[in-house]
Parts: C-alpha cells; structure tokens; sequence
C-alpha cells in the first residue's frame, strides 16, 4: 500500500529549510493513513480541546472527536504525495500543504498546521512535531454513493410550470420511476428488478407540479431500519452534525436535502423513517396520514403503517410542496387542511405526553421545558399542557409484531432465496420477522386498534407536542463495538417507543427543528420536535407547525 | 446578498481574545466574497510569490496565479459564517476556521492563516492582516455539472464478466444510450430529444465486454470546438493543471478519467476532441481510424471526419479497451494490430514533421528536443528522424471548409429554427459554416483527397511522432477579455494545424503524456506527444505508444 513519497517541490517563502523531523513526522503521517494505523495517527494529532480537523462534512474540534471520527472511517485509498508546500509561520510552527494523486485517479489536499510540543508523557526534551489543526479535501468522488444511486441535471424534467417549479427532488429508492429500477438499498434486490413501465403517483404528481427530479437517493435496506446505516453503500453524512448518523431509513434524501444537493426529499414513513432523520439532521419532515397519499409504485415494507411524505430545510417549501401534493389548490376540501375526517382548522392547543418525556434524554426535555417556558411569554401562543396517552410499550409491541409480520409476507420469500444478501442488522430483524405466528399477529391487530382509537379521540381536540426522538443523532462511531452495539438496541427501542404510536394510529406528524442542545461531539445539534394531530388535517398541521416556528423566532 | 455575519463560536485555546482588527479583515473579506469584490478579495491575500490558495480542484501558488484564478470563477453564493474557529499561532499569526452555511442549503468550510504584515504601500505602520495561506471547501454539489449531465453507480451495468469487468466508462452525451436522450451540450436541443431506444455499438460493445457506464458527461456544443468550455454548464476541471482548459469537444468525459471519476471515456475526434483534452490533462488518448469503429448512435458534426475513440489514465488500460472494442480477441486479422490496410507491426522509425515544430511553443519544442535526446542514450531506442508534411494550412484550411459544410448540414436546419441556442463561439462558427457554396466543398475535397493520400505514403515506413497541441492547457482566464480573445483565437488556429493534417487523412492518431513543461500558472503542466500511423493500425499504435513510454521510464 505504502508507496513511495517524493514530492516535487519543498519549500518555504523565508528560505528556511523544512526541518527533517517535521518532514520526517509528515512521512510517517502519511504512512499511518495508508495503513489506517489509528494509534499512530492519534499520536500524530496535538492532545487537547483545541485541536482541529475540517473536510467538507463539517469542523471536529478536539482530539478525542477528531479520534472517535477516525476509528469510524477507515483508511485512506492508496495515492502518494505529489507536490508539498511549506511554509514557516513560527520558530516551532510550520503550514504543511500536500497534494496528494491517488493510485485510482485524482488528487486530494491536505493542510495541515504542525507544531512542536513538549505536552504528554512519551515527548523527549526537544518536544515533538504534532498537528494542530488540518484541513482534508479527498479526492472527488463522482457522487457521494452513499446519500445516491442515481444522480441528474436532471434526472427527470417535470412540467415546465407550476407551483413546485424550480425544485429538485431526491426520490427514496423504493419508488418507481419510468426506466429506472428500484433498488431498495441492496444491490441483490438491484440486480434482479427490471426498469419500471410506470412512476408511482407519488412521483408523477411531483413532476406535474413542476418539480424535477435531481436523482434516486438511498435508504436502508427494505426500509427496515431507522438508524441510517446500510452495510452495501456506506452510511450517508449527517448535513447538520459532522460524524453523526443521518437517520433512516430515508437516510439518503435526508442527507441530499440537509446538504443543499436537493430541495424536496420525497420519502417514506412506516415506523419514524421520515421523522428521525428530519430530527437528526435539523429539516422539516411530514409523514403524512395512513392511506392519504397513494402507495401505488411503492415497495411496501408494512402497509398498515406505510406512508409517504417529504422533507425540506425550510417551513414554506414543505407547506408548498404538501399543498401541490394533496392536490390543495382550488380544492375546498383540502385547502385551509380539511381531510377526510380532519377539521378545517386544528385546535392551537399543544399536549406533551408525559409518556414519551419520560424516555426523552435530560438535554432533551430540558430544551423542550424552555421552549415552552419561551412560549408563555410570547402573545397569542397556544395552550400547553400535558396528557397522559398510555404506556408506550403498548403502542410499539403490538406494532413491531404486525410490521413483522407484513413485512415477511411482503419480502420472505426474498430473503429465503437470497441468503446473505442483507447486511447483518435487517437480516436479524427478518429472521424475527420470520417467527410471528398468526395468533400472535391478530392479538397484536386487536390491541393496535385499541391504542389507535385512544389515540385518536386524544388528538380531537388537541395536538400532540413532543420529541420527535429521544435526543440527538447518535455518532456514527456508536454503530460498531460491543457495548456500543447494546447502547445502539437501547436507543433503538427508545426511539421506536416516541415515533410509533403516529405511525400505530396512522395519524400526520411533522417534525419540526425548533430547538438545539449538545450532540455527541459535543456540539449543538438539532432535535426535532414533532406535531401530530387529527387524521386528515395534513396540510392544517404543516401551516400550525409554521406558525409556532414563527411565533419562536429565528 | 450579504448577510450578518454572527458566527457561533470564537475562542482562541490560549485564551488569547481574536484580536478586533483581525475579527473586522476576516468579516470585510467574507463580504467582498459575496459580491465578487476582485480588488478587495486580492488585497486581502497577500502579496508575493509565496501566498497558496488551495482547494479540490489544486493548489495555486502565488498572489498573482491565485488572482487570475478568481476573475475567472464568479463570486461565491450566498452563505452565512455558523462557526469560526481561532487559534493563535503567533504574536501576529492567526488560524480561523469558519464554516459556512448557504441559503440554498448544504456548508462549506474554509481553513486561512492571517498574518499582519508591514509590506505594500498602504500599509499602516501597525500593518494590515492579509492571507498567507487559505484552504476552501465549498458546499457539496450532488454532482459537477460541469463534468456530468448524468451519473449513476452504475448508470448501466455492463456484463459480469469480461475483458473490462470493472472499468466504469464516462459517456460523452453524443453518444445513443438505450433510455437516455441525446443532449449534445446544449439544454435546447436536450430539450427537444428523445429517449433512445438503442445503444450505439461503441456503447454496447464495452457493455459487453464488461465495463459499466458511469454516466453521461458534457461536450462542447455539438462537439464544434476544442477549447473545452460550455456556455450552459460551465467549464469542466483540468484534472491535471488547476484553473486550466480542460480541452474539448471531449472535455467532460476527459476531466471524468483525469480527477478519477471514471477510468474510461467513450469519445469522438474530429479535429482533435479526443487528442486535445488527452494533451491537456496528462490522459492517454486514442483517435482510431475514420471509419474503424461504427458511428451508428452517435450524433455526427462532420462524417467525413468524425471518429470514436476512448481515453484512459495509462497506457495499460487503454490497451484493454481498444482490443476489446476493435475485437481483436482471437481475431487474426485484427491482433497485433493489423488493420484493413495496416501492417501486422508498426516500423520502429519515428519522423517529427518539422511544420508542426514550427507552430509549437518554444518550451514544447525544447521538450522534444530533450526527449529526442534521451532516447539516443536508451538501447532498443527507435530511429528518430525529420520529415516534411507540407504546409499544415494546407491541411486545415479545406478541413475547415469541409467540415462546416457537412456540420450545417447536420445541423443547420436545427441552428436556424432555434435561434439564440448556442453560445455565441460554436453560433459563430456555425453562422460561418452557412456561407460555404458547393463549390467551395468540392474544390476543398480534392485538395483533401490530395493531402490525404501525401500523408499516408509519408507513414508507410514511418510513424510521425509531434507535440499533440502547441502547448499545456491554457488557463481559464484568458477565455475572457479583448486581447485574451485574440491570443486565444490564436492559439486554436495554431491547435487544428497540429491536428488536422491526421484528421484530413483518416490515420489513427495518439496522444501519450510523455512530457511536462511550465504551464501557464507557473507550475509544470502537462503536454502530449502523438503518434500518427498507417491507416488500421490503431492496436499496434497503442503498443507501440506504451513500448516507448516504457523505455523512457516514469
């Protein structure tokens, strides 16, 4: 792997040599890259808080997060450095730029700031080179493979006018799309489907609105998931917190519209996979009511509880794109959020259940506290209280069992006859699924039905206010290790206890990022807050979101 | 478009405040960035030959390269500091880190060192904070317009197995893909097409032969210029020179392979679209044969002229394609390289045309030279001697008037109905390629026919080996301005003289990156050296390209 360094040109503006332990120091860098040697690449970086790596995906100060990223990334593609800069800019600090031609095409840049330190317990008397901040610009990939599979200028071209003209949508691949296949988040399922003859209505409405499609972007495997991981394609970027998990299973629309690479993520919700990577990555995202949107052209993971929605980075391109999708306009049905069995307007009366603060984290609910303590001192803000909606074991069990079940009838026979194409964590979940017997399923719908109408006749006159999940995206380091693993299940079940009794009920919820505390880098992150109201009342709660954002201020 | 500027967080891990005049140079510079304030921004790097500017793209060394680069670029889009990051690193030496979050969404970051320096006339005598050094990162794009309409993991999956299993393929968008329309590089005529419902055989046959399309990448307009830019989608990158043309009409799929991006483009050469971008971005390219390689599915500029032909990172790839895209597995006839009329080997007899000598810049020639030289100290060396070609414009003046004739055939009815659809240098050439009379055509023909049939007694017994263009890239800058205008029509005046006498006599045609010279910035920049043989030979050409690289070493 390790191939020789013999950069073209080495220099510094003041005729001052490079010192040969520094270039020494950055050889041997460069050395532990190649061969991703963790412990020699934390040594290289200085000890402390203040200690700096940026890339595109953000800023990681200090040198514990800049290590917990390392040991999640894996090495670096095999290149050589091809051109160094130096520059002295004190006696014992030095501005290294390196630009580096990989063994597959491309080049890259580092910058880096060296200096030399007397700190920590291994440093001889002369101190030694470490670096304090760098700057790491890889070599360009085509696409990030891991937010898409397909990618367009456009990709699709939808009407020339309308109200959605102008935005580009990334489409969740489990929608069909007229002569491209739908992939699912594994390439097994990829290489078996055959272009699809027709775009789902979720797809062709878009496009008559005038929106066009930018490209199909991924998701976790079968949309089994709510983490944001997928073990074929890597693991999307969190576009609000550097080394953070996006959230799934519409991990990869999330992160085109967290990023700016697209405008409208047009996505799927059965147990949170809207709502989590909304909160994950700080965008508005709707699941909207069971049944309301069409699911023809869908892949189905579990169709009592399959919805559609769409996410954006902002209120009024949300309320827009609702608006154009459930066909609103000139509708007096619709218009103003009247559903099916929805009111024309929705109570301005908040209830936070205390079930789902009760497995909120500390940070979390404290945010939400002072969010609503803010409230009180603002004019026309709605009524706040709390209400008790039940035991959240009792909405999310009987839920994963009849998901389970749905989902084996739906992909079994697929997973029988292509053992190992899954990644380990859906694997597992089908082999579970496998195991639901049909006695279990129907005492599971009986008691479904009992928590959908209680919660039904709680959001008659009241919306629902609460964490759309428990706490901010957990690092991406947090997938893999043993103890980690058990964390991850907890937070897992956590998160599913918050999201499923929407999903249990089939009412709309929108998340909505309306407030911050510190992440897991200990940076501020976002943390959704979710609404969810009366069956129908899809569009009411999308402008009764905007209106409470506004009421906050920016 | 300028926005407060309220970062998050500013601290300096010394304790040491952000000194306040520094605070208001890195917020008036931020400013004059979102204007495309030039004056401004160049002040506030510093002066002097020491000052880098780095990003994805390279590294640019020097105030002046730096500044050229930017009039170039356009201003930065709208964005707000989030973050800034700062740490002391001496008295007068200051690191900031600021990310950046844009309007349209997505962040960017970027790493400077300020220094306060005394130097410049207007200059206090406590000096001002200029950069000395600044690494940009801006926010992701799903994909380089520039580069790609289209792009995909794959965008089509070649066979399993094969000759090029594994090798992704950058299409240039003239090219039929069975679903994908034709956008020749232009949005109107993009516009107007039609998905195809065949791929073309230069398509199909590296499909089947195992390679997998990466996606479809940009051309000049209607493949009518070899400058490389585009008036619609920008100019690509120059994988190899940073702020340099990329060369065209073959420039996207060239930039593709040169930053890594694809291993293989799938290309056309008229008048040098393959051979120029190879030169300018260090690719080796292949122009194979007028008629060699079927043209069924590709949107034609001048048939008489038109072929296709691919480019790659090395000699070895290139190798794999064209025997697998010419056939030559098993096939007697073809192995080894013998053509139609070619010979079963090439002679190891190289003659410079001194004409092309005459037209090359002078650091060019010397590169030459200095090869020449080299190889009478190698054993196995060719002989390498001189030769008269006759007057290039002999060549390329009735080139010219052929190639208009047949281009406004193609596409003239098309220019006239869509007015305003082209960018204004391939308009003008069309608009001239309007005026050619018939008899104009058939006179330039018989002089072609004259000159063809010269050329190919030339290479009978000989293989012409000369600079592929007249120099390295160009910098992006002077496609812009008065003077800049000139020189540049210059230049490709002088550019089709080198390449068309190859283009006129339908031989085969490669450019090998066997030399590097200064380039326009300064820095060493690539050229090619190409290979002109008889007529069929194309396989063996390539073998003798690579036998010659080999003995001339890295």
């Amino acid at each position: 792997m390790a191939e020789p360094i013999e950069p073209e040109a080495v220099y510094a503006d003041d005729g001052e040599a490079l010192p040969a332990d520094l270039r020494a120091a950055f050889d041997a860098y460069e050395r532990a890259l190649a061969v991703d040697d963790l412990a020699a690449l934390d040594a290289a970086f200085a000890p402390g808080p203040g200690t700096i790596r940026a890339d595109g995906t953000g800023v990681l100060v200090g040198h514990d997060a800049i290590s917990r990223f390392r040991g999640s990334r894996g090495g670096v593609a095999p290149r050589v450095i091809e051109r160094l800069e130096a520059r002295r800019l004190a006696p014992q600090t030095w501005l290294l730029v390196a630009t580096s031609r990989y063994a597959a095409g491309g080049t890259g840049v580092q910058t880096q700031v060296w200096q030399r330190v007397t700190t920590g317990s291994a440093d001889t008397d002369a101190g030694r080179w470490v670096i304090t901040a760098a700057h790491v610009t890889p070599r360009a990939q085509a696409f990030d493979r891991s937010i898409w599979r397909t990618v367009g200028d456009p990709l699709y071209q939808g009407a020339w006018e309308g109200p959605l003209a102008g935005l580009t949508v990334a489409v969740k691949d489990l929608f069909a799309i007229r002569g491209y296949r739908i992939g699912a988040g594994n390439p097994t399922w990829l290489e078996q489907s055959r272009p699809e003859t027709t775009s789902a209505p979720a797809v062709a409405d878009l496009l008559r609105a005038g929106a066009s499609l930018r490209g199909i972007a991924r998701t976790d495997e079968l949309a089994y998931s709510v983490a944001g991981a997928n073990a074929h394609y890597g693991t999307p970027p969190n576009g609000a917190v550097p080394g953070a998990l996006p959230g799934g299973s519409s991990s990869g629309p999330a992160s085109a519209v967290a990023t700016g690479q697209a405008d409208v993520a047009l996505a799927t919700d059965t147990a949170g996979s809207i709502r989590v990577p909304a909160s994950y990555q700080g965008l508005w995202g709707l699941r909207t009511t069971h049944g309301l949107v069409p699911r023809q052209g869908l892949l189905p993971l579990a169709q009592s509880f399959d919805t559609v929605g769409w996410l954006t980075r902002d209120g009024a391109t949300l309320e827009r794109v609702v608006a154009a999708a459930l066909g609103a306009d000139g509708d007096p049905d619709l218009d103003g959020g009247a559903g099916p069995d929805g009111a024309a307007s929705l109570p301005w009366h908040l209830a936070i259940p205390r079930e789902v603060l009760a497995v909120a984290e500390p940070g979390t609910a404290a945010a939400l506290a002072a969010l609503v303590a803010r409230l009180r001192g603002v004019d026309d803000a709605p009524a706040v209280e709390e209400v008790d909606i039940g035991d959240l074991a009792a909405y999310a069990e009987p839920f994963r069992v009849v998901q389970a079940a749905e989902a084996w009838r739906n992909h079994g026979a697929w997973v029988t006859a292509n053992p190992g194409a899954l990644g380990a964590p859906v694997a597992h979940r089908m082999q579970q699924a496998s195991t639901v017997t049909a006695a279990q399923e129907a005492a599971a719908r009986e008691e479904l039905a009992l928590r959908r109408e209680h919660l039904r006749a709680v959001v008659t006159d009241r919306v629902l206010l609460m964490p759309t999940v428990p706490g901010p995206a957990p690092s991406r380091a947090t997938s893999g290790g043993d103890g980690a693993a058990a964390a991850a299940d907890d937070l897992r079940v956590r998160t599913l206890r918050t999201t499923t009794p929407a999903s249990a009920a089939g009412l709309p919820s929108i998340s909505v990022p309306l407030v911050r505390v510190t992440g897991a880098s200990g940076a501020p992150a976002p943390v959704g807050l979710c609404l969810t109201a009366a069956s129908g009342s899809d569009l009411a709660l999308v402008q009764l979101a905007r209106r409470l954002a506004d009421l906050l201020g920016p």
